[in-house]
């Protein structure tokens, strides 16, 4: 079918329409960052005491990609091969996005929180050929290289154009870039060609591969730009804190590319005290991160408030949550103290980010409506949902029918790279389950009301774990909560909630407090009042070490 | 290349990536009105004297579409076939979009400003096997009926369920649609297949059809529904005065249908009355149209506050104006009487409307600063412009070089329906020339001087017909302006200004106006001061019209 080719009609079959085969790549978003956003910027967080920071501006950076091309083409890395980052947010790494993505190889984002075997696993499975390292990284890196066969050069990326002694044969970034010419000729290549490839930490077996393609990727990024999604504009700054090496940093290199908006990267410093300067120096209007970061700093204003220092944040307009239920004391802290809207979104590694997004929650802030039937979002668009139950038969969307969520989209993933078993276990009927169970309501609200593995079963009945822990948090002293069920002779499982405090409370004030927001039988007769709660690499509860911890007890 | 299937990386060559190959269709859009939005409404009004309305909900729309597939079907329309409509923005004829699309068929929606023959022609060109007609339209209808050969049926729609007399033979829509089940299996196609078919109305020739794909339509609508594009949210009220027979109604079905915002359309009622009244009734906060519209709407408010009537207006917060350039005055008293905010669009019916979009205008007109350098707007996410010279080399897009204006992208025409020979002058190198002549800045802004047929060559030196159309119409007295060269012995052409007032002023008046803004070379020697202007079918000023009107003279 060549739309370039006015065909005559046949009947009782489609033609093709006549408009152009333009591929949906990630060469657009370059040559947007290019021609009409180059005095764009993105700025890198350097000196986490002071909020300095470095900039570059976007038409600098496409420049820096088209050298960085041309030095990855010299080492002999060629379409389709792939090319590993291990770094966190920060300039280069966009310049590594943009670059091994427009010259048809697929970027390899290594997730720094894996442990050395997993990490040397993931290299061997998507076998890179080439290696980017943060020098910061390098001693991790350098631990697990002589582990893996397929890496033939590693360049380290370092802001004092020094390399990293821990890999004394590694190649220098900046050397590289120097030597090479910004123009690079971007070869044409089909939109459904792999752009990245990003290992999910599942909680059982070997990491999985999710292979986004380039139409996958700007499809993506296209639906998140709607006004009611992530709504961003040219006007804005974003503070990217949500790793680049987690599903694509949700989108936003390429969100930010499409529409003009700066890009402020806090390097490794995702503490507190630097994330307040640095909003509070670069203006920053928009961010994106796990709920725990945004906790921290409202503590940290707090302390600093006591100690008689402020920072203005009064910047901040939007900040998306996923990852984890959000505190509705969190949605209101923040927009009473900041007129920031905290909203909340859910994704996965293999859908994106974003594929629901609610903004529901942040009207009711508005307005002062109670905010107990918060929902994880509403389907964004190029998203559809569906329940199936035990046997696969659908259920109806009608916010009652509690069921397995389903999900199929033209930036879902249709399996696992390199792995059929895997590929044949997460695809049903032409969806994907996601392991997340909950309910969809007919204006396309999900709710979830548990991962599928942390379901609780007591008395024939489910306590959803993921209610229980938001009604925990709604109690003003408590911090986190994360619920588990342990086997119970009477009721098969019972409820066991861990819980850290930031002020004191008592275990019965915690279960009057449940008494009057859940169902009686769904209140937990057991409390853990711990210090910190084992969390993924991802950031997320680790309720699997929490389950292991409990059946480890005498 | 089939996504489904985990391939084994092929050194040297793309790889597809792991994602599902869902079409972008507008059964998503579809299943978007029928599984969240189904509560929303599209309004049409019914009463111009009183601003009533009939309302349906999305969700009735979509089983109505279901209904509306069946009986087509049984009257044998079969994918690829062609369906005329031939209607006002109501909401049968969204029923008829929705229908006709997602059964595969293409739909043709006819012109009804075009004359007799040309109309005939088009259903010719088409080979419509069925039309749906408007009963207001029926005369129109009938009197080519007997000059088209395609045509095997005709239903008539009308809100009072009768057929129309002057098409006897005629099916009636009501009827057709109640025997038929609401439930409709859409078939799944590619989604480069046709959708819709819309002529354009040529100045020279035969009218050159552009035939959409899906793909371009869910595109177009996913990069308008950006929020610094189009900017509608799920809570806006959109009211749709730009026809659904003109470029897919500038792509609001689809945008409307994505992000879920009631849609009002006004009928046949186009008078600013009746539009004032389903404003203030409806509280759209939303609308797009040309500027003639909105400037009759500020001049009725005027005679009407003059008689002491009032209508409230608050409601507005945005208009997208598009067709011709839009007034200073325009934008800065819809600011400061409504607080709406004016943007203006370029785009044409092979690329669509919004290829750019100007926000900056709205800006300045927040901030007061002059909008002397006001923009055709900036391109908008999927668009891709250059320049080219009368040899077809690319020139720089630095906001100095002026040139024939091409384009690219996914919802950019690839050639005309059956028309080899407009192909073939269309597309240049794989861009489209639009005719249109300008300047691009390096932030992405189009700056449009004239259609390149309107060029005004004088002493060797180009003068912008539309640059003087702007500032004329900065003046306070001028209510409409367009420029023509006309023949001069020694300049070789000169410009004639013909001018509408709203307002006494005299020649030398405006003559010493233009002198402070714009090279004194350019100022007209000729100026004519008319009752109105000739337009175009599509309401655009028609200066062949005008040159042939001067030509004649003794």
């Amino acid at each position: 079918m060549d739309p370039m080719q006015p065909t005559s009609p046949k009947p009782g079959s489609p033609q093709p329409g006549l408009m152009m085969d333009f591929p949906l790549t990630v060469q657009h978003v370059l040559r947007r960052m290019e021609g009409i956003w180059g005095g764009k910027k993105v700025v890198t967080l350097i000196d986490p005491d002071t909020g300095g920071c470095a900039e570059r501006s976007f038409g600098e950076v496409v420049a820096r990609a088209g050298q960085l091309a041309h030095a990855l083409q010299r080492l002999g890395v060629r379409p389709g091969d792939r090319v590993g980052s291990l770094a966190w947010n920060n300039v280069q790494h966009l310049e590594v996005y943009l670059a091994v993505m427009s010259m048809g190889a697929v970027l390899h984002t290594m997730n720094l929180r894996l442990h050395g075997d997993q990490l040397a696993y993931t290299i061997d499975h998507a076998e890179d050929v080439v290696v980017l390292v943060e020098s910061s990284l390098a001693g991790q890196f350098a631990a697990v290289l002589p582990d893996v066969e397929s890496v033939r050069e590693v360049i380290v990326i370092d802001d004092l154009s020094r390399s990293a002694p821990e890999l004394p044969s590694a190649l220098d970034y900046e050397t590289l870039l120097k030597r090479e010419d910004a123009n690079f000729d971007w070869p044409l290549f089909d939109e459904r060609s792999a752009a990245a490839l990003c290992y999910t930490s599942g909680t059982t077996g070997d990491p999985k591969g999710v292979l986004y393609s380039h139409r996958s990727i700007i499809l993506h990024a296209l639906a998140m730009s709607g006004a009611d999604v992530y709504g961003i504009t040219s006007r804005d700054r974003v503070l990217a804190l949500v790793p680049l090496f987690h599903a694509m940093g949700w989108g936003l290199p390429f969100v930010c590319g499409l529409v003009g908006s700066d890009i402020v990267m806090p390097g490794r410093h995702l503490k507190p005290g630097p994330l307040a300067r640095v909003i509070e120096g670069q203006r920053t209007t928009w961010s994106a991160g796990v709920p725990t970061l945004w906790l921290d700093l409202l503590q940290y204003m707090d302390a600093a408030a006591d100690e008689g220092r402020s920072h203005d944040l009064s910047s901040l307009k939007t900040i998306l949550c996923g990852g984890t239920a959000v505190a509705e004391s969190l949605i209101t802290e923040y927009k009473t103290r900041f007129d920031a809207d905290v909203i909340e979104g859910w994704g996965m590694t293999e859908i994106f980010p974003g594929a629901t997004v609610d903004r529901e929650s942040m009207n009711s802030a508005q307005t002062g409506e109670s905010m107990r039937r918060k929902t994880a979002g509403r389907m964004s668009p190029l998203y559809e949902l569906r329940l199936v139950d035990v046997d696969g038969a659908v259920l109806p969307n009608d916010g009652v029918a509690v069921g397995d969520v389903e999900v199929r989209g033209p930036s879902v993933a249709s399996g696992y790279f390199k792995s059929d078993a895997a590929t044949a276990a997460a695809i049903h009927d032409g969806w994907l389950r996601t392991g997340d169970v909950g309910t969809v309501d007919s204006t396309g609200h999900l709710r979830i009301t548990d991962r599928a593995k942390d379901v609780i079963k007591s008395g024939g009945e489910w306590i959803s774990s993921q209610d229980l822990e938001v009604e925990l948090l709604a109690h003003p002293a408590v911090r986190e909560a994360a619920v588990i069920g342990v086997a119970d002779q009477r009721w098969g499982e019972r409820p066991l909630a861990f819980v850290v405090l930031g002020a004191p409370a008592t275990e019965p004030e915690l279960r009057e407090f449940l008494v009057d927001r859940v169902a009686r039988w769904w209140v937990p007769e057991r409390f853990e009042i711990v210090d910190q709660i084992p969390r993924t690499t991802t950031g997320k509860f680790d309720k699997k070490i929490l389950r292991r911890q409990f059946e480890a007890r005498p």
